[in-house]
């Protein structure tokens, strides 16, 4: 139960949980600050993966011809053009022998003496990872662009900067619209960053609704 | 580039981005407060979820038993019984009518007058979503539960508690374990929550390593 005076959460962070919706309508004159942008972008870069593969890439989209044709792929949801800045998350298509190579390159120039164990650990990574499906390994990626999607919005919150995730969408269309076949990559989500615009948004002043502690959560002592 | 003096990113959250890392060792004698555990269950609870849906529970384990088994289940993990509580992420093991129609009653219920408009959106819902597979709404409510996963580390972080994302584990014996099938849910991942033990963290005094803007990010403007 969301209560600043029962619990521990710093008081900004359960303001932040009760302001942020996934706002409906978007106000196009009101631009966030491209200070704001890279604050949201580095809660992104940070945000943890699985063996720190970071396996997705992230699209940081103000071009309108461009949003114009992903909103028609978007069921036309107006806040692909009205936001700000239009984020796409693309997950790898696999995990391949290449891209986790160039993981174990990266980690050893930046923390020197490790490669060896770098080589032990990813390799037994790869022995997991690579005789599975492009499918069951793209899903895998997909779900840590899903933990960085969740740092975005929670750090937009607490910034107060709106943002609507957005899985309604045709990620195939997306995917030629971005050329990211070209680049092993594929949507899984989208984040439009902006500026609500409430007088117009019909969710603005609906009672925010989540699932009861007995429903969500299980205590097993 | 995490750098609280370059951009808007608040202070301390900017400093819990760099502060926390997946602990690897946890100090089993220092245990997390139950008010911390209930605040970071908040922002569980208050994550973004695909049309409201919140399609997984967690289990908040802290009997020893459970976690011993659930640990020979892990590769041994030490975090899973030196950690504080484990909470286990299960999600929906497929999208079902009746499941859909509990998401439209309980939001009616909170939304009084909205019934009608809520049997409609959903109903499209339903539309997509019942003909797909069981894997393949499996692996989107598993997503789902990825977005609270992150809401959850970066709070913890926030409040200086420690975790650890686990997906080492085989989900089919902590499915088991926990007796899930009967429940339609399937294990997704992990957290442990506890107490780093620094001293004896191989990981702890390492570099924190995350691709570079140009890697992770395309800017199209």
């Amino acid at each position: 139960m969301l209560d600043s005076n029962s619990n521990s959460l710093p008081d900004d962070l359960c303001d932040a949980l009760q302001w942020r919706y996934a706002v409906k309508k978007m106000d196009p004159s009101k631009s966030v600050s491209e200070d704001k942008i890279a604050a949201l972008l580095d809660a992104i870069q940070y945000a943890p993966t699985s063996s720190g593969t970071q396996p997705f890439k992230v699209f940081v989209i103000t071009n309108d011809d461009l949003r114009t044709k992903i909103r028609a792929a978007s069921f036309d949801q107006s806040q692909v053009t009205d936001a700000s800045h239009l984020l796409v998350f693309a997950a790898w298509d696999n995990y391949t022998d290449a891209r986790i190579d160039s993981v174990v390159d990266h980690h050893a120039e930046e923390r020197p003496g490790t490669r060896e164990m770098l080589e032990g650990y990813y390799g037994n990574l790869k022995g997991m990872y690579l005789p599975r499906t492009a499918e069951t390994n793209f899903e895998h990626a997909a779900r840590q662009a899903y933990i960085a999607l969740g740092f975005g919005m929670l750090t937009a919150a607490q910034m107060r900067v709106d943002t609507t995730p957005m899985e309604g969408f045709d990620p195939s269309a997306v995917d030629d619209i971005l050329g990211l076949g070209d680049k092993n990559l594929r949507s899984v989500c989208m984040l439009a960053v902006g500026t609500r615009d409430a007088a117009n948004d019909w969710l603005a002043p609906m009672k925010k609704v989540r699932k009861t502690d007995d429903v969500l959560f299980e205590r097993i002592d």
